[in-house]
């Protein structure tokens, strides 16, 4: 009765308890056919950890009486499947215990790397979810001011990092001045801005005089609708993350950015002026559709000047059907 | 004195009311060099008209004492430039009047087209915002579910048409019945729903079986969370307006996805597995960049798997600086 095991005791209401967990101990067990046992040697602690337990998300809700799932770095110790010997290094799904036993099939080999920890860090979901968040996801150019949020955590460290690498400005978002001073003399950060603050505002368009070209949100709330607010035409967030939601209970599809990480929305802005490049080919479009009977024509034309105000402030309570427009005076023949 | 003009009396502070506007009455205003003297014919009546009222957009604030700006659809009467004579139909900036000096470089000559009325409904701003609002932003496939709100306006009933015409199941979203019967009966549209009704996230549902592709929404609000919740992975949402915030005085900029239409945002959410094809070419450079000491690797290990509760909950109380584990065992040597 050596091996240990937390389990997932209540539902956490509100911000997470260490009561709201078990430590229970238990034989070793014991693996059958195709599966093996492992050895846990790091576990991954992430705040999306705090996610799974309030609703399903990207994978299912963790319930009381639950083994608290974790991705681990772990050692083979036996084996029975052809894929792995007592010895090898692997990753994958495992659970808060000393030793598990694990379908043979969510284990890979871990790849030949010192120190092992750097499989969960530098080259594990971190530090590629900031390459690919914002290399593909923000896509950010040489010169372009970008802001991370977290910036002091395993994912937003190395975003920083990388639009460093490729050229920008950056700004780290932190709620602690030594995290604070952390990015900008240790990581190389331009500048940070602590979200505590009472002019949190004032201080973000301080150090980002250009605006903000690229935000990497790994928060969402208040914070992501100020950044939003000092963004540049035609910026671009990456929504990674809304741990500002996770520890609340409010689980993460309550609100944008939380269901646009768990179902990979893209939402985008736009106004008609940004495609006029294009006009011909639209409108050559829309003729045909209408002529050949495939698009109705729907308009709402208010007679008479006098009736302006009363047509707009119709169209604000919905009562126009298709195009609204004030005729002022018949076509000219 | 025979000319109208509609100023703005006052900034209104909730719903626009008729005393919001004065009319005024004066003689026809004398063109100058480079200036046309133009009579409207057809003014565009649009949700975002009341946007302009509250702040800066896209354009620059209307401010108590302006004339009321519009896009207008008109005829040239007197010129003082080359590019135009009388009797040119032109389109362009106008005003809520009967007769308007205009700046001849804010004027194009209308593509010859009857009735005149589609250059403001199915060639005009409408039809075009529809068109590349569906097609290049949201980029629906035939056999997709798209919904589209304010369905029943002059984007709405064009979208909802051009979206059945690429093969998609289309849904409308209106606040009256009677418009919904016309969306399905007159456009073609597969159903509707009305958002005043109690149980509208259950009918969305209901006639949304698959899920909902694409979204574009014209209202912002309520009705794009409650959207947002019945999306399928890899949804697209094209954030056209936010008309359920214009009419209560609380300006565009607020909340999302007024923010993403003024500035042209995308936001789009994201999870590192999406990009797993590419972990080979991420995990290469993040190698090399710590290798040349371009990239810092910051990690925040706690000894002990007895620590994991506390572990995580002191990452959701923000006291990790970098990638969070829990040491269970030592590395094998």
């Amino acid at each position: 009765m050596t091996n240990r095991t937390f389990f997932l005791k209540s539902k956490p209401a509100g911000k997470l308890a260490a009561e709201d967990f078990e430590l229970r101990l238990s034989a070793d067990p014991v693996p059958e056919a195709g599966e093996v046992l492992i050895r846990n040697i790091l576990l991954s602690i992430d705040a999306a950890n705090r996610a799974w337990l309030d609703a399903k998300t990207y994978r299912d809700q963790v319930r009381p009486g639950d083994p608290m799932p974790t991705y681990a770095i772990a050692e083979v110790i036996e084996s029975c499947c052809d894929r792995f010997v007592p010895g090898d290094i692997v990753v994958g799904e495992s659970i808060w215990s000393d030793r598990h036993v694990v379908p043979a099939d969510q284990l890979s080999k871990a790849p030949k790397h010192q120190p092992l920890s750097q499989l969960h860090s530098l080259l594990g979901i971190a530090g590629l979810t900031a390459y690919f968040g914002l290399l593909e996801v923000a896509q950010p150019k040489a010169g372009e001011t970008v802001v991370v949020s977290a910036a002091a955590g395993s994912v937003g460290s190395i975003v920083g990092q990388i639009a460093k690498i490729q050229g920008c400005r950056v700004i780290g978002i932190t709620g602690d001045d030594k995290k604070g001073h952390w990015l900008v003399n240790e990581l190389g950060f331009d500048a940070f801005v602590n979200y505590k603050a009472a002019d949190f505002q004032r201080c973000l368009r301080k150090v980002s005089p250009a605006g903000i070209d690229v935000y990497f949100d790994n928060v969402g709330g208040w914070i992501l609708e100020t950044v939003l607010k000092s963004m540049n035409l035609f910026g671009r967030v990456a929504c990674c993350g809304a741990v500002s939601g996770y520890d609340k209970g409010v689980g993460t599809e309550t609100g944008v950015p939380g269901i646009l990480v768990v179902k990979r929305l893209t939402m985008r802005g736009f106004i008609v002026m940004d495609f006029s490049e294009k006009n011909a080919e639209a409108i050559e479009s829309l003729k045909k559709w209408a002529s050949l009977g495939l698009l109705k024509v729907s308009e709402d034309i208010i007679e008479g000047l006098e009736k302006a105000p009363e047509a707009l402030i119709g169209l604000l309570n919905g009562e126009n059907i298709g195009k609204r427009m004030v005729r002022v005076a018949p076509d000219p023949v």
